[in-house]
This record gives C-alpha cells, sequence and structure tokens, in this order.
C-alpha cells in the first residue's frame, strides 16, 4: 500500500523536469584528461517532458546555433544511450537553454551531456549513480570531440574536483574543495578546434617530465585534502601538455605571468583552451585578475568575457 | 637563569646518542622516484659521540662489509654535509648497526644517511626540519647511487608515506597511512645494480602511459586520505617502470599473480629491486603472503629472506 502510494507520487511528480548542469574546467595544468572541477551559477539547463514515443526529441535550443537532430546533439547521444541501455518504455522531449558559449573550453557539450542524462535519471525507479551517468555523459561527448572522455562530464555530475584515475575500470573521485578557492576565467573570442589541441601534443613525452608532473598531481590532490593553497600553487603546474599547446592562444606567457605575478595561486589553460583559468583564494582576488587579464586582452584588440565563480561543490541538480 | 639551566642540561646530555631509522621502500609502483614509506622495526642503529676533532670518524660498523672511510660512507658524507654547512665547532665518531641487508633494495644506505642527520640534529640548538634534514641525508646517497634523491631518505626520516613532488624546489608531503596496512618483502638473493635498473629505463614514454600512472598516483593519494584500500589497490600499479625491470627479477609475474590472487592489495618492486614488496589489509594477511612467495623462490632454487612489517608511521627516532 505505502509502495503504491509512493509510486503514485512519483508518477504524479515526474512528468517533467527541469535541470542545471555546470560549466567545468578539465586538466586543470597538473591533470591532463584526468582532473577537472565544477563551476557556480554558469552553466546549461534543460528541461525534459515525458512522451510514450521511445526516442528523444529536441524541440528547441536556446542561446546557442547547435544541431537539433538527436544523433548530432550531445545531449541526444548521451540520453539515448542512457535510453537504449535502460530500455525503457517511453522517450523525451528535450529543451536546451545553453549558457555556456560554444566552444569556450569549459566544458559546454558536457555540461549539455551531464544535464540530459541527470535529468533522465530524475524519472527512473533505480536511479544510477553519478558514476554510472558519467558512462552514458561519456557517450554524449564523442560527437563534440571524437573521443570518450569524462573530465568535463565528471565534474559536471559531481561537482567540486574530480579524478578519474583511469578509465579501465573507469571510476570518479569526488575530491574535497578548499572553502575559499575561486576562479577567474577569461575567455578570448578565437577558435581552438579540439582535434587541432590534440593533435599538437607528442605521443611520446620525457620520462622525467612525466615524473615531474605525476609528482605536481599527487601534490595537488594532497593540498585539496588539507586546505593548502600554497602547496595547490606550487602544484597546479603543467610540464607536459601547456607547453605545446600555449602556441594556439595569443599572449598566453604575458598573460600567465600577470595572473602570477598579481598573486592568482594557478594559470592555465581550461581543457583545450581558448579559455584560461586563474585560481584565487577568495573573490576579490580572482575578480581582480579577471579584470587585469580583460584590459591585456582588449589591449591587444582581442574581444574577451569573463567569468568570475567559486569552485562549487555543487554538480549537476534540479531545478 | 632558566635558558642557563636549559642550555647546561643539554650539554650534558648532548654527549653521545643513539638513533634509529628505519628500512623504507621506495616508488611503490604508482610513485616511481615521489613516493616511499617506512617499514616499523627494521633499520639501522647508530650512536654518535661528540669529539671536539671538527670531522667525522666512524669508528665500526657491524652486520656489513661497508667502508669506514668518512667519505665513502653514506652516514659519513651526510654528516659531513651537515657538519660542514652548520659550521660546527666539534664534532663526532660514528658506530654503526646495519640492520638491513646491502643492495637488498629497502633503504639500506638511504637509513643510514637518515640516523646519521638526525642524530646530528639532537646535539644541536636550534635543530633543524626533517625536510632540512632530508637535503642533507640525500647528499649521502650519492655515494651509493651516483644521485641525489631522497624517496627513501624522506621515509626514514618522516615515517608513513611520503611524497616529494619536486626537486626544485624540493619539498616532502607527509601522507596519511591507513592503519591496517602492512607490507610483506621478499628480498631474494640476487644483485641488482641501481645503475643498471636505471639505464634500462627508456628516456621517453607515452604520453598515455604518463597519463595513467599519474592517475594512479593521485588516486593513491587519495585512498590514503581516506583509508580507501580498494582504491588503494586499484591505483597502486606500475605501467611505466615495472614493465621494464622486471626481467631484472627471476620470476616476477609469477610472484605478481601469486601475491595478487592470494589478497594482496598491491605488488612490486622496492625501489630499484631486487627486494619485492606486497601490500596487505592486515598481518596475518601480509604473513601468509610472505611465506606463499618464499615458497615459490625457495622451489626455483633461489635464497631468499622475508620481512612482514606494518607501515609505520614512525620514521627516525632516538633510543
Amino acid at each position: 500500500m505505502y509502495v503504491q502510494v509512493l509510486t503514485f507520487l512519483n508518477e504524479e511528480k515526474m512528468n517533467k523536469v527541469t535541470v542545471f548542469a555546470p560549466a567545468t574546467v578539465a586538466n586543470v595544468n597538473c591533470g591532463f584528461d584526468t582532473l577537472g572541477f565544477a563551476l557556480e551559477g554558469v552553466g546549461d539547463e534543460m528541461t525534459l517532458i515525458k512522451v510514450p514515443e521511445k526516442t528523444i526529441t529536441i524541440t528547441s535550443i536556446d542561446g546557442a546555433d547547435l544541431p537539433l537532430e538527436t544523433e548530432k546533439n550531445v545531449a541526444g547521444v548521451a540520453g539515448l544511450a542512457m535510453l537504449n541501455h535502460l530500455k525503457l518504455d517511453y522517450g523525451f522531449t528535450i529543451t536546451i537553454k545553453k549558457g555556456i558559449p560554444i566552444g569556450s573550453g569549459i566544458g559546454g557539450s558536457a555540461a549539455s551531456a551531464a544535464a540530459a542524462v541527470f535529468a533522465i535519471n530524475q524519472f527512473i525507479d533505480q536511479p544510477l549513480s553519478l558514476q554510472q551517468l558519467a558512462v552514458f555523459g561519456m557517450k554524449g561527448e564523442t560527437v563534440a570531440s571524437g573521443s570518450e572522455h569524462a573530465d568535463n562530464v565528471a565534474p559536471s555530475l559531481f561537482g567540486g574536483f574530480t579524478l578519474i584515475p583511469g578509465y579501465n575500470p573507469f571510476e570518479v573521485i569526488a575530491l574535497p574543495v578548499p572553502s575559499e578557492l575561486f576562479v577567474a576565467i577569461i575567455h578570448p573570442h578565437i577558435e581552438i578546434k579540439t582535434k587541432e589541441a590534440r593533435e599538437i601534443l607528442p605521443k611520446e613525452v620525457p620520462l622525467k617530465k612525466a615524473i615531474e608532473q605525476s609528482g605536481n598531481l599527487a601534490g595537488f590532490v594532497s593540498a585539496l585534502y588539507t586546505d593548502n593553497y600554497a602547496l595547490l600553487s606550487r602544484s597546479c603546474k603543467d610540464v607536459l601538455v601547456a607547453p605545446h599547446r600555449k602556441q594556439l592562444i595569443p599572449h598566453f606567457d604575458t598573460a600567465k605571468n600577470m595572473a602570477l605575478n598579481n598573486g592568482a595561486l594557478a594559470f592555465g589553460i581550461s581543457g583545450s583552451g581558448p579559455s584560461l583559468f586563474s585560481l584565487c583564494r577568495g573573490e576579490l582576488k580572482a575578480k581582480e585578475i579577471a579584470e587585469k587579464l580583460k584590459i591585456l586582452y582588449q589591449n591587444n584588440n582581442l574581444e574577451v568575457d569573463t567569468i568570475v565563480s567559486k569552485v562549487s561543490e555543487h554538480g549537476a541538480r534540479v531545478l
């Protein structure tokens, strides 16, 4: 009897859900392809309505020029993968409000994928774990980047910092977030193709550099557990990837020096760019760094926009 | 007046000190050149007596055939480096009881270096930090291996797990130790030269493997902070170094399979070998694994000895 009432309530409630999934910064210098974190308040909003047809129809996308065809849309592909796996006898229509500029490098496609699977999870009787959701979210990412990776999807679902130690078996570890950690994002209006950013990387790296990067990531993880901002700053370095990718981003070294000399804890490329992130202790410092970098780029006749955000403990959520 | 009394007591007490520094396991699979941990009870004992001559004289070494000449002895070199840096107007005679077999790969030279600098630190008015001591300890290591490294010296001084995220600046991070973590060490009586073990490694490694190893080390560090034995086990893998070095150790794969199939959390080469370590949850499991591996090697006509020890939170100490 009790169970029936619950089921009834569940069915009543669950014809429509609106969710939010945040923008994210992947790589974070020391954690190429493994580390990421979530922003606060910036992200994609998505409304799903349950329909009898066992498929997904994207009815509208606000805020970005993206394909409505289910198979060409990250939310559609991620949602379909989950739908098919669960063998649901219903489907959804989806409306999307993109809050993340396309191609900005702060996990726009991952947020849409995360939102879709997180929303579907609200409808089913035995919800999947966030880690299971990340697996379907990754399927969506293939549309955007051609390969399955979860370093944006995971923090968009989990919030906070996430570490993916490996894909075989696939695992997501939620790491603690120092409470005063903010980020200044600067998004220069240039285009970097993820594919190009991948191809610029060497297939082989010096063992010494590999060990150095590994020590940095381990130090960074320790810093998160111990609220050690000084160690966080010393560890958040990139000796493997940024040295190759920085040529894709105008004024990278100047911006880096400006951020670090003015008190940012760390500076680097968000994902494969073009956005740049500066981790800062406190919101004021993050605002100052964002403003300084904005002026730097404007003085060089490059349009930018900026985001200042707490490194958020919160991932995807129902609105 | 109070200060004078203290100084007086200090001088009285400090004509002689006996210290102990533990054996250690470096690399620990996922942390090549960065990670190490200390054993309990197995290590070197050293007695220093203050003398007016501003030098170090090694008067006897029990338990191993090692050079007495100060400049050829790790304890001598480490101690001299500290003596000269501090510009002390006195010196020491040293007697050493080696509790660690030479060339076994569990940090024998590092324990002697650590003991020497830790002992000297007891005599001086403003003792150095353990991290500062590690810098002088490293000087001793050059005698044994030809290069300055601290992945054995650091855990021998600090105890527990230590991480060295980098040498520039040099930094040691003390990591927490899960309370049920034990290690079974098996020491096959073969010789591996550290130099040879270094030369067998490639100068370059695939970026993919570097990222995988890095994710493993980060996962391992997270596991230590969260007492997560399952994650510890999944992360404690070596895709960079052991695949090259295992050819130096007879029956490596058989021993590894035996350890892991019988419930060891992790199995690998201690430092550059020939000792092999198996991390285990609980002392009973560690004893079982040690016994099984011993029989395996004996059946293959190779002499071995074994140690079963808690992963110790305690580093160098005054006896």
